[in-house]
């Protein structure tokens, strides 16, 4: 019934800032694929554009991960070259990064690893490498490059690209869950981000790439899936396309196929069929296969802070490891609440006007304050790397001052008091635990591209790798302890605080995110070892726990609530009594614009499409007995009439519009049969239905208005709009706040 | 609404081979949620049964994972004592298995590895080791063994628990798809299934215990449930558990707790939200964590077969891999063919009145061909273990009798021509894969629990193998060819047949269950490496779609069809363009069965309960005027009148019974009103909605019915069987063939 109108042109179609329906667009494309299926018997043709629709859909999802590897491996390349651009350059080769440079030199480590070929910016002024006058320079650089960045990250974004900043995981849910934001995943919004994501990561501030990663391998996945047109023209359809990519996306970002599939299962994915899921695993795989053939890093592994331990975890850690889990929570919901605080101050003040000033400033401050403190200065992720590995006979950075003798590198390492190295170590990571905190509140939302999941890592490493010292040094100056006494009564080191710096990781990144089962994946995917799920899943569970007690939304719903995004939870649970009567269009004294299905006129129908502003009309069997026959839809009512008007003869204001019932010439001017464009099939609820089950409905058939009877009486309407709207009035919020078309 | 119907005693619940009405369970649990989150606020005591409310999911999926964990461990144990009591006994502690026996030895090889605490039986009864004698008493011993645990286990099954045969996963997705089937996750069924699988598992036949593991998982979560009301008396919520318990019965079977959630999202589950999700890979962590911690076979890893590879694969390898695929979808094709076939012909023929001496049968087959092939003889787990390892030092099998010698532990494994020994095991192997072919053809679907993970791994291992070693011969034979000349140019050896095994059996695996990512992550999971997901995708996917095109269903589909289970794949999609008009019942000249909603008399309602059959009943304005009111279930009306009768006055024949509307006192007997058991919410669709929206709406919502309507007048009812009826009869299959009530 659906499938006939697409003679009409534009009919299927949505308009930006609208909702799609996804019943009729999955409608749509059965019939497509019905006709193709039927008419694959004709020719030869025929079949191979049969066969050709039947792959397209693991066509577009190859195309998609080999994009998306690909683009992965560029800004890797280019955001390790830039940010190393910041300390030095390398004159024989200027596209070679520190670690390139050095490779013929095999001294590579982290902090103050510079080889003989690599130049630092002091010392190619003729400073010596390490004196007041070469410190001077290197800040003054380094603040330099910083600025510079970040003034052209943000100058693209605002001028070629708005889109393009943020993370766009708000976004991409609510794009997911249907509703249409034209040119948020379009080329310029894909190549600015693209850009400006390497700028903006280079510059040092507390950002990461991986959110706007998920958002990249969106857009490739909308531009591409315009290369077959069962994906490009079917908005619905193109949703799986676009969850395989956010699967991609994470994929990549970390690593982590599996991790990235259960992400998009989980996280941002809305109508995720079976189908998707095998097919998202396939994007995701092919991306994290190409990534890793391009081995940005030049190590095995695609991500940079991969990590193996050698000791197990002992029981009792459980319960540092649970209260690693409550301090993430904690650190999470200060995180947020303050985030959400700062961005809701730019948008209603004038901040908001100053965008790429506002960028500069953060910058600077972060440039100024993050060079002199080294765990601030180096890279986030090379950060979180170091908070993550063991220390072993190769890691001399001052967090590994054990007063302890490395004989031979397979023999286990023992246990060992900390030196002065790591107290000094501490304190400068408490200090940069609560930079980067702060700093991360102000930079989340700023007008360049930016990811909060490297910050929150990074934030939660910190925290763990402090708590872990902690036990560590419990463990060795009480080993008597009965908590201790069983498996660290033999000489080796049986705390790894380095496990601590992971599961605190975890731990704050569940807090921010409110993910479950894809982070514990992630960070699974990250160590390689199933034996480290247990203490990951108890942070991760405390973490969500103590977030969900003391703010109800992780940042992405609340940043989705915050610019009043029409997204309709899947997750959240509808609690309360009211019934469908409470929430339908029009309430009591008001009277519903309905269509009559024979007995209006061309002109009736366009007075009442200039009156009212519904985006669709029930049609009813009279005025007087308003029993339901279909629901048009305004958008194809226009086209309908204005077509109709444009080809057939005698169609004149006084025309009586007809949608059922037999077509019998009238007196009068021709009548215009419309019930091509009629739904014969709209999803009715009773008026006594609970807003539950109305909910639901909404969710899992993903409709955009269903109709509300009495006894086969119309009554009213209920969109998608009123529900949202009836959502927030009765989680006491602003019910006017909802974004909408 | 429907939660005050809980003070009329049994309204709520279900008979026998019924299906559940997900809405309406879901709709009474958030009632009762409700309900209790109110009360929480009156005392302290109503504020503790408000947080065990709140905690008891977690709670009992805890249990469940804990219970899991524990009955892994001792099937374990038992199944392999009892194996090895097939060969002999450990006289110093007959409670010992051999390996166990063998322990102070350190000489544990796979095949004839006997130590002196060991004792053969030939040796019990004063025969040399090996010796024709000594052969010929353990052939004997072998079989009379097998026959003993063979008998016991069928007659086991027989007298106490018939429901305890087969896998049963085909009967719990039926189950988590909304049936009921009494008892078949009751008490019984458990203890018998555990007894029975250890037993049958050691009789030799050619069956797994991994699908039967997750039939006791989800005994384990039913009868826990029965510990939370919440759970126990509401069938949608107690679905919820039963997911997550299959979760971790696949996480026990395999050592994979991610792989079974998934396993469980695509294979088993229907109504699986995201919360359930979380719960799921709680429970399935706990189980494998606490199966760890028993751990059954004294390794480091829960199950038998883990293995690790030191070699990459090279890329030209996918060429061999997919083939592995597509002969692996073609043995899965044959099996699954041929064993409905067979399975047929025992239901309708008179086989399937001699159960426990089918069983009898297969064993003594079973027993008498395997013995003299040592691949055949032993476990199945440890000859998929032998097949997937790499050819070590300390592997002494014929298989790995390459022409190399062992220098160094921490050498390369240097290429080698095969030996003889080789040729002799490739000759053995393929004799095993057809005679395991064979023989699980004959064994699943005999009654004793069975499941085919095993076999089936065996079989595409063995399959696998075979070909790894023909392609590792090519490249030591050929090195020149531009294929091998990159990598294989050193004198490593570069093709690891393991692997090739290993990618195998996930073809042969996938190809009979049609699992695509859930089979993926467990074979990534035995193997602890993402770096060997692109092979196993590989040869999954060409697997699956060979499956694909030679035959529709999967062993579990096909099963469910022949058994005829009430099963509405989620998975297929429904394919044609009938309505609801075509489907609904009554057809054209018969008359609805309906209820009206004020003019009707007790008597009337119950002549027309017994007159039809219907399991609930529309109830309508009148007689004359049929728009729709509610629906009301058969079961409650029964409960209601019977309840009325015993309980209110003057309640007679000749009252009216009122379903809405004013209760006025009429003249005459006493009014019955019934609107407390009214539904005033039922879901309609118009006779002109397409099939496929009718079925999504199934799906989705979990409905048992929906009444159809034209323009608000009601026309007719579509049940779930209406439904699975015109699915089959579309398929071209008998209708007739589902089991309903």
């Amino acid at each position: 019934m659906q499938g006939d109108t697409d003679e009409i042109p534009g009919i299927g179609q949505y308009d930006d800032f609208h909702t799609i329906d996804w019943q009729r667009d999955i409608a749509r494309d059965r019939m497509r694929h019905r006709y193709i299926v039927k008419k694959r018997q004709d020719s030869i043709w025929d079949l191979i554009k049969g066969a050709h629709d039947a792959w397209s859909g693991w066509v577009c999802v190859l195309l998609v991960g080999v994009c998306t590897g690909v683009v992965a491996g560029v800004i890797d390349i280019g955001a390790s070259w830039m940010t190393d651009l910041k300390f030095g350059i390398c004159p024989q080769a200027f596209w070679f990064n520190r670690e390139q440079c050095c490779w013929s030199n095999d001294e590579i480590t982290f902090d103050h690893g510079n080889c003989s070929e690599w130049m630092t910016w002091p010392q190619l002024f003729g400073e010596s490498r390490d004196g007041p006058g070469a410190y001077i320079i290197s800040y003054l650089f380094y603040i330099v490059w910083a600025l510079l960045f970040a003034a052209l990250s943000a100058s693209l974004v605002r001028m070629f690209a708005p889109y393009a900043c943020g993370s766009g995981i708000p976004e991409i849910k609510t794009i997911l869950s249907g509703f249409i934001i034209r040119g948020y995943l379009g080329k310029w919004t894909l190549i600015i981000k693209v850009v400006g994501l390497i700028l903006s990561v280079s510059s040092g501030l507390s950002l990461g790439k991986e959110g706007p990663m998920v958002h990249i391998a969106s857009c490739l996945g909308n531009i591409l899936s315009y290369l077959f047109p069962k994906y490009g023209r079917n908005e619905a359809k193109k949703r799986e396309i676009l969850s395989a990519a956010a699967a991609a996306g994470v994929s990549v970002a970390f690593g982590a196929p599996i991790g990235g599939v259960l992400f998009s299962l989980e996280e941002v994915s809305y109508y995720f069929p079976l189908k998707t899921l095998w097919r998202s695993f396939f994007c995701a795989l092919i991306a994290a296969f190409i990534l890793r053939s391009i081995n940005p890093f030049g190590n095995e592994h695609s991500v940079l802070f991969f990590v193996e331990y050698n000791k197990p975890w002992i029981f009792f850690e459980l319960i540092p490891f649970v209260g690693l889990g409550i301090i993430g929570g904690c650190i999470a919901t200060i995180f947020i609440k303050a985030n959400i605080y700062w961005c809701r101050y730019r948008k209603y003040s004038k901040l908001g006007q100053y965008p790429v000033t506002e960028v500069l400033v953060v910058t600077l401050v972060t440039a100024i304050i993050a060079y002199p403190n080294p765990y601030t200065r180096m890279n986030t992720s090379q950060l979180i790397y170091l908070l993550f590995n063991q220390c072993g006979i190769s890691n001399s950075d001052p967090l590994c001052d054990y007063n302890r003798n490395f004989t031979d590198v397979n023999s286990a390492i023992e246990k060992a008091a900390a030196g002065p190295g790591v107290y000094q170590a501490i304190w400068l990571l408490l200090l940069a635990l609560i930079l980067k905190l702060v700093m991360t509140v102000f930079t989340f939302g700023i007008k360049v591209p930016c990811g909060l999941f490297i910050p929150s890592l990074a934030l939660g490493a910190i925290a763990g790798r402090i708590v872990g010292i902690g036990v560590e040094q419990l463990a060795y100056n009480y080993p008597k302890i009965w908590l201790f006494s069983g498996e660290c009564s033999t000489g080796d080191d049986c705390i790894t605080p380095g496990l601590y710096a992971m599961v605190g990781a975890a731990a704050v990144l569940g807090g921010v995110t409110r993910m479950t089962v894809s982070l514990v994946v992630i960070m699974f995917e990250l160590t390689g070892g199933v034996r480290y799920i247990v203490p990951l899943m108890a942070a991760a569970m405390a973490s969500k726990w103590v977030g969900d007690a003391l703010g109800r939304q992780g940042i992405y719903d609340a940043h989705i609530a915050l610019n009043g995004y029409p997204f309709l939870d899947s997750k959240d649970e509808f609690q309360h009594t009211s019934l469908a009567a409470d929430v339908m269009q029009p309430k009591r004294n008001e009277t519903l614009a309905v269509i009559t299905q024979d007995s209006m006129t061309v002109d009736d129908v366009e007075t009442l499409l200039k009156e009212t502003e519904h985006n669709g009309y029930p049609v009813v069997v009279s005025k007087e007995s308003q029993y339901l026959v279909g629901f048009v839809l305004r958008r194809d009512l226009n086209l309908a009439i204005a077509n109709a008007r444009r080809t057939m003869e005698g169609i004149i204001g006084q025309s009586v519009v007809i949608f059922a019932g037999p077509v019998q010439p009238l007196p009068g001017p021709p009548s215009l049969p419309l019930n091509r464009i009629l739904d014969m099939a709209p999803i009715t609820v009773t008026d006594q239905t609970p807003m539950e089950t109305v909910v639901d409905m909404f969710r899992k058939l993903g409709l955009r208005q269903t109709l509300v009877t009495h006894n086969g009486r119309l009554l009213g309407v209920i969109t998608k709009k009123d529900v949202l709207r009836h959502v927030k009035q009765m989680d006491n919020e602003d019910p006017n706040s909802v974004l909408f078309n």
